[in-house]
């Protein structure tokens, strides 16, 4: 009921925001608007008309502005269609007053020209910040790290460093942490908010500040940055250069979106499809997405049909070898999609760092012989039972034995090598890993039936 | 450089602390282990033997081993072992100690008859507010919150609710959010810890707090309470029953862990592997993992060979129709995971909520068909061209160009109709879509075959 009910009055303001911006209507339109959830409003603005936003621009200040962009999630490709309706000074004001992360974001969304033309017109401060992190590398710590945070010395007091988080909070991304620099900038030190509200007015800051900082480097993958927050429990961790300089800051909710893209990044890659997220408005966007690979596994699948065709002679002799293929194709691709994904997770999550390489494989080796074992003997037994042939159920058994050790094996194998060459080792798609394996279930399979030819022809 | 050397020092701390245990030096222990991180405390006690950990315990307090089991990541079997080293009065004061919601889920690892003796051992609060977590079902918002917040009434001033948090601040599981309560404990606003710093001491709360406040229900589910303080940029989320009283609250660091867990389980299930995440220290417990999966997918595929056996007169026939049997099982299986990723995560991320579900079938139909359509033609053609054969080329074709339909359809339906009964669509892995599509795949081809097969014999 709760629920409803929230989801009804949302439903309600927006049909009033929608009449209050047609009937430019401009102080119900801003009362109701700014009373909603920076969320609500980003979510609103995505969904209206081109016209209607036209409207919009006019009733809203750049700051307001910036509120719904840094909360923003739309396409790539339409940030350029948004911010052109706009007026360049007003674009360049509502990028100056966003979090310097945020209107980095969206700036790497327009060709430079565009980039280069608003930063100058942008304030020079909000600029110079702005072109500072431009420049570090997509996925890096410094691509999605803030320079709005609250730093203090160590040989103040508590009351005058309380004041100074008071003076910059309206800035500041977080003032949950307040760092701790020396002269030359150099991080020395870390405090909470919450060590800092709990303690006397006169204590001095170098005797509460914890002095073992976990920060991360500004070079560092911004999955690795994602894995210290999580397992440290931070809100925010401080960016620091090869000299430990401290750069900027990373805050929790950045954290969390770059979880989710990982996440769904390493999911559409083992279904083979080249981005899971984005909403499919038409079939023709969705084909486009999932046609490259499609392909690619046609020609493989091709590859496959070839290599049977050579044992064309051998299967007009027993055609009732045709019966299995797809059965023992489809065991070894089913096993390689396991041992991928465990290897492809154990590298993401940094399991297998300290780990011998040979001694993982020789792993996936056992674990495929276990379950090549159990699976061989099962197959004996139905096809006995179902055909009354021990020497077919023999040669299925054993090609399932077989096939499932080297694929379970092709499976760990593949990623590492990958991650080896430096590689993202999700790029080893599940689909791919199967079309292999396919492939080699079908030289097992085959070599062992030219083996066991005699016994076979009855 | 840094990561190496910070690396390095862990690494000699952690040899440090071991000789410590080993010569009974308490003092030198204790001093080392309080100045790492409660993070690297827990790695150090999770790594140790059973006999060091028998040390420790005589070293350290309840409250201090509180903080250790905060933050221990170890297997859930685990958890019992490790408790039973300890006194069961030392348990209890540790649980006590512990944030209610980390407390309950180590209990929830324990049989019924440990959390009942625990719980009658440990002082009444604690027992009280960890008995009405336990309540709650597993999955929910109930089950990750935690009861220790900060509540202050809305007619006070902003003086006497520093002072409030200042006394709530050791026991309280985040101070950065406040929030407003009135007699009869319905949640009435929100304020930050951010608006109640930079505000004036004499300031009422009612006039600062904000009264929409973004909340959860108990029953909620716990990715869509991920999903609400994602878009919500939320530091915690206070939790209510449908009579808008507030229950608890769930802080960002619960959630974290929350979308590692659910993204790790949707990427197990479309691997087709019970879970992905938990290192395998032994082949046979990864092969446990994985031949449920395995043994399920094989009598699939029994039956899939079943159906090639009905066609085996047909093989006799026209051997060279066995050379395509892999490709286009092969197309139909990638084609679905496609699908399937596609549907399971738009239910996952609540894309697809507001959408009319036939016009998402017929979408993915298009796409299949599109898909189909350009695989399709491109098989007739190099099918021509390598076997001269312009029939076998058509049948092929066709044959790719419809299971392509039927299998995207099939993949975009299953999770759909789960979803539908209440069942995680994540359920429908890879592997079994694409098993199933096999199947399909066959009675076209094959039923293809049948009609065309006065072209194909020579």
């Amino acid at each position: 009921m709760q629920e409803l009910n929230e989801k009804e009055q949302l439903q309600l303001e927006v049909e009033q925001l929608i009449q209050a911006l047609e009937d430019e209507n401009i102080d119900t339109f801003r009362t109701l608007f700014l009373e909603i959830h920076p969320y609500e409003r980003a979510k609103f603005y995505s969904k209206l008309s081109s016209d209607a936003r036209m409207h919009l621009y006019r009733f809203l200040s750049p700051t307001e502005m910036a509120e719904v962009f840094e909360n923003l999630e739309i396409e790539e490709n339409e940030y350029e269609d948004f911010l052109s309706e706009m007026d360049p000074t007003f674009v360049a004001d509502m990028l100056s007053q966003m979090y310097a992360d945020d209107a980095v974001d969206v700036l790497n969304e327009l060709n430079k020209d565009q980039v280069a033309s608003y930063l100058t017109i942008m304030d020079d401060e909000a600029a110079g910040e702005i072109k500072q992190l431009l420049h570090y590398e997509e996925y890096t710590a410094g691509s999605i790290m803030t320079t709005e945070y609250v730093a203090i010395h160590s040989n103040q007091t508590v009351k005058s460093a309380m004041y100074i988080l008071k003076r910059e909070a309206p800035q500041a991304e977080t003032i949950y942490y307040v760092y701790v620099i020396d002269e030359e900038k150099h991080l020395a030190g870390v405090i909470s908010l919450r060590d800092l509200i709990v303690t006397d007015d006169d204590t001095m800051v170098s005797e509460i500040m914890g002095d073992r900082v976990v920060s991360v480097s500004v070079s560092e993958d911004q999955e690795e940055v994602a894995r210290k927050m999580k397992d440290y429990n931070l809100l925010a961790v401080p960016v620091i250069d090869f000299q430990n300089h401290l750069l900027g800051i990373i805050t929790v909710d950045d954290i969390i979106d770059v979880m989710d893209e990982e996440a769904s990044d390493d999911y559409s890659k083992l279904a083979g499809i080249s981005d899971v997220d984005s909403v499919d408005k038409s079939p023709i966007s969705a084909a486009k997405k999932r046609l490259p690979w499609l392909v690619i596994l046609l020609f493989l699948g091709m590859l496959n049909a070839s290599l049977i065709g050579h044992f064309e002679g051998t299967l007009e002799k027993v055609a009732i070898l045709a019966v299995f293929i797809p059965l023992i194709g489809g065991m070894s691709g089913n096993t390689g999609t396991q041992a991928l994904a465990v290897v492809v997770r154990g590298i993401a999550t940094g399991d297998f760092e300290d780990e011998n390489k040979f001694l993982l494989l020789m792993r996936e080796a056992v674990t495929g012989a276990i379950n090549g074992l159990i699976c061989g003997i099962l197959v004996i037994g139905v096809v006995f039972i179902w055909k009354g042939d021990f020497f077919l159920g023999l040669l299925v058994g054993i090609s399932i034995f077989v096939t499932l050790i080297v694929a379970t094996l092709a499976g760990a194998f593949v990623p590492l090598i990958m991650h080896k060459l430096k590689v993202d080792p999700a790029v080893a798609s599940g689909p791919f890993i199967t079309t292999i394996n396919d492939l080699i279930s079908i030289i097992i399979y085959f070599g062992l039936a030219s083996l066991f030819m005699s016994y076979l022809i009855h």
